[in-house]
């Protein structure tokens, strides 16, 4: 049942980072969860906006806590492709984000390697499906760039 | 000479701060400064905007790296009232910001809790004057919403 639901989040977050990926992005996307409702979606947009803080998940927090003009999200899920940063997660932490959900770990960058904690107290994360399809989507990109 | 720049600097965002305070929000400013150019300056906007991720920080990257049509900012400085939290600090990671300087520390919810370190491995960091000036203003904002 959660896996199933996971799976079909994910799946949509895994669109957003295709959509990166045709726009010259790197290809990470997200999607907000709000019980069954997607309540924002999106993807890296740093070239785009010539923004380095415009993560998918930054996008998606700010997207989200707008249309709930709320300032916390205890309640939300966010799904995102690849493990978040420490910037990422230390906006979870403010918005008091109840789960994370990621796709493919990022041991060098991501935000697992810092102590202490940066997500809320109460917030949950776990590593989700399609970890596999989100970093191979990655290393494509990466790979035809370097050429 | 430095400790003169440091204090002109800081002293714009100490009044950013003061503008916050001004506005029913946790009162903590920041300038952003190339050579001898601020280039953006702002304070948290977190009520008016209902964005848990509207620090004066990452208002100020965002302004900066857009005026500038950049995603880097190693030549510039960042000025602000409170030691920066780790969100922040990572925004300042990636964007390669050259140096920041905080009025107070926050030991609590500072950047510098945290290991490995958030900046970029170029980046500088030191605190600078008005720590106190920026202690008791965010403490007469809470003491104020106490009562």
């Amino acid at each position: 049942m959660d896996a199933q639901r996971d799976e079909y989040f994910m799946r949509l977050a895994l669109e957003e980072a295709h959509a990166a990926y045709a726009e010259g992005e790197v290809p990470i996307g997200a999607v907000l969860v709000l019980g069954d409702e997607v309540i924002a979606r999106d993807h890296n947009r740093i070239e785009q906006l010539s923004d380095p803080t415009a993560h998918a998940e930054m996008l998606c927090l700010t997207a989200g806590t707008s249309y709930l003009r709320s300032k916390y999200l205890p309640q939300a899920a966010l799904y995102v492709t690849l493990e978040p940063c420490p910037m990422c997660a230390g906006a979870m932490g403010w918005a008091q984000l109840g789960k994370v959900v990621f796709a493919a770990r990022d041991p060098e960058r991501g935000f697992l390697r810092y102590t202490p904690s940066l997500l809320h107290p109460k917030g949950k994360w776990y590593q989700g499906p399609f970890g596999e399809e989100a970093l191979e989507l990655l290393q494509r990109f990466f790979r035809e760039r370097r050429v």
